[in-house]
């Protein structure tokens, strides 16, 4: 919405680009001297180190039109662009936002998902200054953030005796997605389950960047991921980055399963510690630190230990090796 | 390549992740302390502000891969967004960079692509220190950068009595875009036609970013906007932005016109003044200033006056209305 929206200003989507404006405007200021309408976002001094990421979400690949509503695609890929700034610490500034949209969709999905960006951005408090709107042949959605932190998290400072701690749920939007992906309808079913499919479709419909939850664990986690690609593969980058060891505790993590998990999974034949250990976009946090330091609500689901690579500690206690994580790519 | 790349990590595109890492690495140090393989890059501290903007490319709208070698995408994307920030009359710092890629595109696409970001960024001196990297069905690149300046140009401060200045080439790289599509062989033409047609060609294929020419518009240009829409709807957003009227002189205008857009438009049976006008993608600079500060290079094309609107002196004297600028959008 600088130059990008210049470039439609003159196009018949020349009242989308002023809508946009005014959606994202409010908390500008706090942020950027000059925001939306000029060739890049001023940002205002902070005294603080910066930390800065970008996402895409495409349509047919992260999602499809039909599983979501359109206000959800914004706030999703917001929430999963201000994730990674969660997972270091830090706390999101501002925003800027490139929208790709067929021709074929018209004003009304621009404004769709961007007033699920501008109501992301609001609750996270973290203004969108600037943006592109552009055309294509499939709708995408695509985030940067910066944030501010005094001293951000790395994945590579984990070490032997820590604790590995879950700040968050897992399982329940991996759930979600593959019941989207069934194409079936809960027509039929109990009240019960109805009411856990709608839980983990809502999870992975609607997931929220552990900003608070990341802020808090500070001086106390030592090495810090969100869990976008599923545990076992978000585990082992810090195992790999930090060249340790990390075990992850199957009766540990089962604690934490939700039943709406369980019961999801029951009905799609899924095993609920498989998707709970493979599936993606939950945006949990997944963090090591010391037993003394541990936060509230924070769950131990594993521990650190010398070597590298990373076991699963199964309910028989033998250890195995970790099966591989989500894969965005799941269309093809 | 901070989350994203995490994402492909164990796909088949493994070994582009790490290609690309290696592509990105140099110049990262200077600027971030984290970058490419974390969830989010950490810049180093600077003392100035920050300007920040987004830019996309996408295939079938901005470009057709039959125009443009792959690394040309690449530096092409890569020099619109630091464009912007030039415009602001900041320098670049750093970039990150979002790519969708088609599956059938493979791993050669992503690599030439990242080939020429990674040359540009070099050239530009602004490194990459993250990224994305994404399936999809059309091929697109997105880039964002942060720039530093002390004060940044904004497109509003222009003042009646300024003159108009233009900084760079205009209309060669829309006569290299419209002799792209006219689908034309330069075969049987005469060898200077050839030298033209290369020429415009080679302007839209390899557009360079005027940072050195922004930071030298510092404290003697008032408003200044990069050319990426065509001088008449640039040189209207300054006009609607400072609340001034802008007179642009045709007699001017056609002297800065190089004999190679003249010689293209003619095989093309194009009128070179309202393609020097209208057409965009050069990224140009346009500035206001007053005559006393005008700096090297800066060729004046028209005034500021006072009143609203932007119109052009024709060569008989009389003032017209201004054509609508280049709309991207030009599939549709």
């Amino acid at each position: 919405v600088n130059d990008s929206a210049r470039r439609v200003a003159r196009s018949p989507e020349r009242r989308i680009v002023a809508a946009l404006a005014d959606l994202f405007r409010p908390g500008t200021d706090r942020v950027a001297s000059i925001g939306i309408g000029d060739d890049a976002a001023v940002l205002r001094k902070r005294s603080r180190g910066l930390v800065w990421t970008i996402d895409t979400s495409v349509e047919g690949v992260h999602f499809e039109r039909r599983w979501l509503p359109l206000a959800d695609i914004g706030a999703r890929s917001f929430h999963a662009a201000v994730s990674d700034v969660a997972a270091m610490g830090a706390r999101p500034i501002a925003a800027l936002s490139s929208l790709i949209v067929p021709a074929r969709l018209g004003e009304r999905t621009v404004r769709g998902v961007v007033a699920g960006q501008a109501d992301a951005a609001r609750k996270l408090r973290c203004p969108i200054v600037g943006g592109n709107l552009a055309r294509g042949d499939a709708l995408s959605v695509t985030t940067t953030i910066l944030g501010e932190v005094e001293k951000p998290f790395s994945r590579g400072a984990a070490r032997p005796g820590d604790e590995v701690w879950l700040v968050g749920e897992i399982g329940l939007a991996a759930a979600g997605l593959r019941w989207l992906m069934s194409g079936r309808r809960a027509t039929g079913l109990d009240a019960s389950s109805r009411r856990a499919i709608a839980a983990c479709v809502a999870a992975w419909r609607t997931p929220r960047a552990l900003v608070r939850e990341g802020l808090g664990l500070k001086s106390r986690a030592r090495a810090v991921i969100d869990v976008s690609d599923g545990l076992s593969g978000d585990a082992g980058h810090i195992a790999e980055d930090s060249a340790v060891r990390i075990v992850l505790e199957e009766r540990a993590i089962r604690r934490t399963l939700r039943p709406e998990l369980f019961c999801v999974c029951e009905i799609l034949r899924l095993e609920a510690f498989t998707l709970a250990l493979t599936g993606g976009e939950d945006y949990a946090l997944l963090a090591t630190g010391p037993k003394r330091l541990r936060v509230r609500g924070a769950r131990v689901i594993g521990r650190v230990v010398k070597g590298g690579g990373l076991s699963v500690q199964t309910l028989d206690g033998r250890l195995r090796a970790a099966p591989a994580g989500f894969d965005h790519f799941y269309r093809h």
